[in-house]
């Protein structure tokens, strides 16, 4: 597989490393060839979806923004193994959607983060596990965040 | 030990496997012998519970929902693993409660999950590191979500 | 490292071992020398902190409550492992702030956390992945529970 290849056919970008905002690591190694990605938001260089889901923001701008995690998740994982082929697994994602308490969709908005996965890397490595949840807010209000656990190799 | 003879003896059955809503897959392998089952919701065949603790769902009725949502899991895992018998482990129960703001009871509607799990593996096996969280809103509106990390053999 | 002499020369005292208010247990062992630790709140002997950050809680309690949620997590190890010196890496913390659908500034309540944890097990042991949340309600009304993945030798 040739990852940085695919997102060039695919026409996709992937926002330079940004600094940590705040006292973590945006992955740490655990266990054996295993990776937690820290919780990546939704803002990238390209574009910011900011508000609650059901409120400020559409379903198609939300299923934009958890694409958009992903990104950040991407730049993250390749800061930290120099080779996006070196995943061997998305073992699991936990999508937070910033929700208004009446709005029910999460799982179709979550699908935006892992479809874009599928795309790129295929079922079998790129489809997760995966819990969507309806949270009352994200930090700075962002609409999305995402944390994930990567396998490699 | 035999699950399933255990279940029987309760009275118990388990629901029919149902198809992904979305774009994941119910429990992927990571590690060594671990699974990540995906958030699994309480609607099965035999009830379905909605709407926000403290609000729209009694505490008995909560902690029934979160019984349910370990039923959903085990059927997940059966379906993968072939055999409820080659669980060693429930690690860690992350229990996402649909709450109203002023609920505080949450551990109480997760103990709904947790006992079930004891009642049918035992302390050693069945009683997991848990959270138990007061979310917004879950997918669907339903009123409680679960995932869970598994140890097998 | 000598986390004990540490903690007596910053004058910090753990908070003696609690029950679980639940049906769990706090700590967990999964994979390879990884312990899986209990959502933990904010509450100890020495101070408790209720309500939601952005409406009952300033930013500067409510970091104190994340330092707090690290406290109960220390002791719930030690009770376990026997000697905080045996643990090498906090990989993962998952930090739940009670929000007020309006307050934003979630990961600078997490940081009270983290960098506590790194004031004592220094960054490279201490220094986790990491996600903050803003979450409708926790448990007794407390402000911050935090659950964390910890490996150790």
């Amino acid at each position: 597989m040739d990852v940085r290849k695919t997102l060039e056919a695919m026409g996709m970008t992937l926002p330079p490393p940004s600094p940590c905002n705040g006292r973590f690591v945006k992955v740490k190694y655990f266990g054996d060839h295993l990776l937690y990605v820290s919780g990546s938001g939704s803002e990238t260089p390209f574009r910011d979806t900011y508000g609650k889901l059901g409120k400020d923001v559409s379903l198609q701008e939300g299923r934009a923004a958890a694409a958009d995690t992903i990104l950040n998740i991407l730049t993250a994982i390749e800061e930290e193994l120099g080779d996006l082929d070196r995943i061997t697994s998305f073992v699991k994602l936990l999508v937070f959607v910033s929700s208004d308490p009446d709005f029910y969709d999460q799982p179709l908005v979550a699908d935006g983060a892992t479809e874009l996965l599928v795309q790129i890397f295929g079922k079998e490595i790129g489809c997760p596990a995966r819990s969507a949840i309806g949270v009352a807010v994200l930090p700075g209000n962002i609409s999305v965040e995402t944390e994930c656990i990567v396998a490699f190799e």
